[in-house]
């Protein structure tokens, strides 16, 4: 039986460090037990589904432009990224499917300098502020959409 | 048997005219359409949900005071004034149980003027730019939090 | 004989005290004035013209939201809501027939705040600064145009 | 024997919530609690004293229209309305005697978003910071002026 | 029998373009088209017209100070240089008789540094959006006034 | 029988020329008036009360250090370094008491650079516009506080 | 045998002193230094080339509008006017065959005030920063493009 | 006996008016009746000197290049070029010689569009405010330096 | 033989420090050696003159009400306080006779933070950048106004 | 015989998805179509030509310090780094000689984040908006300057 | 017997070219004499230290990240990146032990584009402008505190 | 034997208050306490060491100008000043000695009025955030400089 769709989920710069890392923000979840979870999820919807993360803002825009024929779509947490690559938002446009960003917390209601994303240019939406659930209805979301 | 809780879903001015109104950017569904698939999915949660739609900043204000005691979470769709009321937010604050940001178009990507949300400084968190189902999406976490 | 077509005058906040509020700037004519000179021009032209002012900004969206399918044809002179209601905008975008902007003062002329108009973005065009001759220039044009 | 003078007290969104809204910055006493102390004190002074609350911007400028001729002076405290309301700024333009405008906490050293008061422009003076006691000193002194 | 007043209407940079250059924003109508159709109105109120286009701003500057003494009011559609030129404005300052400002399209609706007016400073009012009616609705207004 | 409390009552810089100053703006009374009145005021509540006023930044710093063990409360006036000193803000800071912001005019009305008061980060409140009796009210009201 | 293509090399104001002026910036070569080289290279390319310099900003634009009909593209170094001037923007867009902007120094790294080029809205491309090279390489692309 | 040097009095835009224009700020002596008493002035001084007015920037620019070889300084009032015309601030960069900036009225005092002034990049130094006497003062200024 | 009038010349900050400080800029003349000068120049013109230098901002503002029933004019070289003293500038309208300000360089084409002058407000006229000679000019300048 | 230089073409973050990217803006040339161009290009000139493409900005940096050494030159097309890397800019001028900034489509006509080049406060030059055009132009400009 | 601690010191973009770079600016020692000259002082204070320079903003956040058990404090000059990564912002926050920001030169007083530190959100303190120094210092001081 | 230097370390306003105000930030030692260290320290390297704390803008550039001829260095925490005073900064130019900028706390940490130094134009370095650390930093580094 066929798949239904690929997805990648990306995570950018410290957010390998989940669990570890301002618990009153970020919950207590490790990057991996969201994983966990997100394959069990996406396995209830026939989907396939893979992880990455990178803090290097280069091996993050690999990903993209080698997600192109591979992915069907893309979950980014491109955490301090979203506010100040360029780069990012031009792979995405290179992307053409769909993408959608993922914060766990409500970046636009902290510092001066986390209310810009770059990533909000190409994104079909976004989901902000619900610790690791912002993963799974992205997921449930994304897989809606392709 | 108990209800788990009661969600109210707050729409600000012109959503009254969701599906007449740029279908481009949010779809060909009426509020109504949209209310009656929430509720729907409520029941399927045991969670009671009422609907509420004004054109008047001050009738939502009086809607959220009055929320206080009724409801154990609000989501929003303050359209327009999510842009320039304070007032809302003041009352958010008061209210002081979970409230979660919709939009069905992803305000950041759109005109300078849409780029400021005052309810995100009180929202636990926000759904933007998937039509409809951002408010779908908005019910099922919001079920999860309360 | 069939008219040719029905004008909706809107006034924002404010403007019901025409004639009694600082003269210098908005003459000594009240609105009851204006509105029964421009009856009469309309029906000059054939033309059914209706009347409408209110200081909420929710009653004028309800309004507008309403004249979508009765009117040809919107002349509105927000007052300060021009300045900071981008909701009237919105409201304005759904009726998608001909707008005309009126202002009885030059208001890129006085104070920082009223240097900016919602209104502008959505108007077919504006008269402004030759006080109840700004009503009446709209009107001439807007039946021109409808 | 003639009252020397009737002042009206406006409170705008959200102050119906006095007492029961985040209690460290706006104190515990109630509306109704202040507004009785004010008409004990307002006696004392042999001047009349009305109260009006509304969540509405436009209620208050209806309300403030309607002063004109029966009030010699207002109190006023906006709110969040303080901060984008050039209506209300025009409204009280327009009333032409004594306008007192107040805030319980001390507006200029809270968000950004609150340093601006369009308030602030028409007013005789204004008194901030001082809790319920604001209210006390403001009346006192209208009755000094009117 | 003598003219009620005579009227100078100046054109600034590129105006002399007007039915060739883009034609959606501006219509189809030559400059000479909209000249002849002003001149026969301005003759039915009895009233002598001019008209007088250049690309240069000091060509400009020397109508207005010329016109001080031989016209009664001026409409004026300085094009670019209604965002760019103080000289300008001086210049109808010294002329001390009604200025109205002209724009075929709505400047507030486009490119950011079309927002700002210096004509509008001294302008008696504006009529900005109405392709070649800007100029007619103008010229009535204008005899109306002086 | 033990006094209440001792206040210190600060003025800054051109404060000393009140009664010979722009009088349209600070009225005709002098700051000895201003400091009887105040003194008779004080001793009615059975409270000390002295007075100092400095053209130098400097000495208002040494007087609010040395305010430190003797004064219950500080009633500040600072002039214009209101718009310009952070270190009379530091200064307050370490005083640690209760400290009245008090302007004669409605700072906040004025030119652009006087829109900003660094006192108004440390002090409980401020009363502004009010001529010489905003200083009176300021000290009713930190009686009641000390 | 036919030319390809005409092309017309606009220089603004202070270009007439080339070779004279600040020669640490802009080199020792003289205008007509430039203009020799440039009309031997279009010659090479079977190209007819002609000049035009002025310091008006009106007499650019004429020359522009004039050009229309008559060349197949424009190389414009607008000098200062490349920073203040959107009545040159205006008349390049009625041109509408390609447009070259060319600067000898490289203006994005000089005075703030040189860092906007509204002929940047409307060029094809820019050449900047190699002195009389600039031209020469604007030379041979616009004749590649027309 | 030679002359000790050769100074040249540029005026910009509406300067030619003075006398007929704004006499509260620029006051009643014409541009001629200046010019006379400067040459009376220049004279005393052994000093030639020459009078030039324009409205078109590119006159005064053709002028000041000119003025290289013929001239040992120049005294210029752009007028309101001043605080538009870079192209202006170019010319004087070539001219080499002592600059000296005037103006009637403190431009520093006035609408915020004055207070940038792009002569006062190149010029030695400026006098403001002093009416016509400011030429008076540039000029024995000037023969000074040169 | 009465004298014609008491001139008083204020120096700011760092101002005793000329001559002996970057030379280039303020060239090589002491203060003394320019009071000298302005002495001899004042009783040439039958002017008595009186000179005072101060580090402090409150001494300044001491002098300058002091000096409101003393001199007939000053001539004021704030320094750094130029750009940063509102105090200043409130006493300096406190004199309300005739006040000169002067700079030995070119203030407005310096280091950004020096291109605001608060005393500008005020002041009659401005000399900038002709080293001690802007005292000079001062000073005639004033003993024609005074 | 010895070649006459080796020039270095470097390129940003998704220029290796010319041809497969926005075509409308980037044209549908890839990379290798281009850099094979360029060779062919260079060898009429004897020159050598290294190509290189990273989307990491520790790897752009890297191969620029490496190049000191090996390189008379570097063309560069930093892609999106050019709006954000400051760290490019330090790599560059530790290179100290000729750099070429390369676009192939002309940023300053774009989005308001793109406005800026940290680029072009180091390169000789830039050459913007010609598609691929743009690299030809600048490797021969850059031959005729190593 | 025990080492008291083991420090790391991170060197950022283009730091590994010290003493071949802007020798005005950063001084002729290498980063291996630097490192060298540390590691003989942090063996006098029975100190361990690493070294470790990178130009990419990835493995820097690496290794922020691994440092985390291995180190007692961190010594960073983070280069460009200071200016522009929040990623390492981020990175530091995770480290949760000393950090102190070094600088060679004094950031603040060059171009505008270096004077923001996201860097100096987290670290303990900052040393800047010592050039080599800077570093000692920084060790000195961070052995004080771990 | 001869004293290698003589350092002058200043203080601004309010640390004479060390140790009594915000110990959280500023730490419990005295001014006296540190300076005491400080002597001590400086005895060590043979330095002679002088203090001065003023709460006076105008004292502390009296001791500057002062000190141009008695000291070699001085370290300067110009508290609140820091980020108002240009005429520090100026004073310090004067010294043209080496000046060393310090602060007990991370100023670029704290509020937005903190995070400009004038100082910083004119030192060589600054030591931030290292508490009373922060000046026997600066002592040992000026020591090695002079």
């Amino acid at each position: 039986m066929q798949k239904l769709s690929t997805i990648l989920v990306l995570n950018g710069p410290n957010l390998n460090f989940l669990g570890n890392r301002e618990k009153n923000i970020y919950g207590s979840k490790s990057l991996e037990d969201i994983n966990e979870k997100l394959t069990v999820l996406a396995h209830q919807y026939d989907c396939d589904i893979n992880f990455f993360q990178s803090n290097y803002e280069g091996v993050l825009i690999d990903k993209i432009q080698d997600a192109r024929n591979k992915y069907s779509g893309i979950i980014i947490n491109a955490g301090a990224y979203t506010h100040t690559s360029i780069a990012l938002l031009d792979a995405l446009r290179i992307f053409s499917k769909p993408v959608i960003e993922v914060h766990m917390s409500n970046i636009y209601s902290r510092e001066w300098f986390r209310r810009n994303s770059f990533i909000s240019y190409i994104a079909e939406g976004s989901v902000c502020g619900f610790g690791f659930l912002s993963y799974e209805i992205a997921l449930k979301t994304i897989i809606k959409m392709v």
